[in-house]
């Protein structure tokens, strides 16, 4: 199944998504809200029709392409990164594989839908890309074991780790550069592990290009930690929630490890496209004044 | 004006305490949810008595000093703490003034009560304490300058940023040792600026005892960024909201620092002090089980 947030006059809603991209609104106003019902797979799936939105104007009437598409969950309550995750690129870079995931956050402020432009901050000069795989939780976990682990996960979305890199190595530690407004695509649609390949390590290919230039490419079945192993990790730390996002960490060819370094300059185009889920196309822009 | 979240029969509400600690409910569910009305100070000035509370049973029935109380904040949109912080500790340690801030996460998951147990997990050797004056946001601010910034500020209260050390040193990024659920203490009220000397610069007494031992002590003056500085920066990156809570950061005395080092173990009783605001008394548990 795949589920996204559509918006619609002032609100949004959650929808299930054909694969003609028909669009069946689900009654729950995004699919945060609809992964905190216990049966969400349930009543997402036996949805016929919108109740309560009117007709020929709610999400309903739009397919995928052409809808003004919110953020998969707009308000995750945690959003956790996951630092150098992908096997090969570490290899290649000369380091070891490392012992435990490296994680730090994003607050849910920096997301934006996958058509939305990235805003680039007038303060900083050097914004870069980050295509990943993430994960959307979709039960309530803690200290869970690798089987539990696996059955919270509610699915893939595509998320590019966009960031300030003159913020983020300001200090240690990367926070400040990683969360700056308006910067993080989400979405297209939440697939459910079972409509990918590899399932809940789903297998499949990554790319993120600038300007029609590929610049990142990579197999989602690289990781290092994989999806549950991530989910069980960090339920040792604190309990996560449905709609918590997972960003699994990203590949060789962001732009500060090009020589010269590139970065994202207003204009920019960005599309991050993982096969079997979608694509996030967005444009960089400066905000005028 | 003094403002706290007070737990009664199954539920929280935000009340204004008096100076002989008296409980006036305000009508809203925590602190987070009053500072939200834009006319927060006045709203919580001319309350009288709780309009739906039954009487009694309502937190105005119990002074502060017995009251069950909730994390001033309970689910602040946002906990972003900084590092090193406090001048003497850093001239002391042989570093230079930093140039910019270090910040870095919590997510709400760690926040406990002025007087609930600190949650030692099975997974960690090394919690340990950290005495730290926090700032609660009352406003929506992005990219302040430095006057709308202080009036950003809604007041302060007390948080111990206990940290399981082993696990925040793992990798480079603090989170994981940072955000342990149910480890870190906020409380037990918020104090608007015009009560404290200083105001919005506040110069109070911090201390922090393990065991009656005097641990940490250290004077809020001394920051090296201060609280609306803390604000205006951290502005530039994202908007901050209503109830979001800037931890300002820990004077020496923590006690990976000592030799040999000092943790927090099993029975451990942690308290934090800031003169003016109030007193975190914390016994540190390991979860039954």
């Amino acid at each position: 199944m795949k589920l996204a947030t559509v918006r619609t006059a002032g609100r949004t809603e959650a929808v299930r998504v054909a694969d003609d991209g028909t669009c069946t609104a689900l009654g729950f106003t995004d699919v945060g809200e609809l992964l905190a019902e216990e049966d969400w797979l349930d009543t997402a799936a036996i949805a016929t029709a919108p109740s309560g939105a009117a007709a020929g104007t709610g999400a309903a009437a739009h397919p995928l392409d052409t809808a003004d598409l919110a953020p998969v969950v707009p308000r995750p309550g945690k959003v956790i990164c996951v630092g150098p995750n992908y096997r090969d690129h570490i290899i290649e870079t000369g380091r070891e594989l490392p012992g435990h995931p490296t994680l730090f956050a994003k607050y849910a402020d920096a997301l934006i839908g996958p058509r939305d432009s990235v805003e680039l901050a007038e303060e900083s000069e050097q914004p870069d890309w980050g295509a990943e795989l993430a994960v959307v939780v979709g039960d309530t976990v803690r200290r869970a074991d690798a089987t539990r682990a696996e059955r919270a996960i509610a699915g893939f979305t595509v998320l590019n780790d966009v960031t300030m890199r003159d913020w983020q190595y300001r200090t240690e530690q990367w926070l400040q550069g990683k969360t700056f407004e308006n910067t993080t695509p989400l979405g297209p649609v939440l697939v459910t592990p079972d409509e990918l390949p590899g399932g809940t390590a789903p297998a499949l290919t990554m790319t993120c290009s600038v300007d029609d230039e590929t610049m990142q490419k990579a197999d989602t079945s690289d990781l290092v930690f994989g999806p549950a192993e991530l989910v069980r990790y960090i339920s040792t730390v604190l309990t996560l929630r449905p709609g918590d996002v997972i960003a699994t960490g990203t590949p060789g060819g962001a732009g500060h490890t090009l020589k010269p370094p590139r970065h994202l300059t207003e204009g920019s185009r960005l599309v991050t496209e993982i096969s079997g889920i979608g694509r996030l196309e967005n444009s960089a822009r400066r905000p005028a004044g």
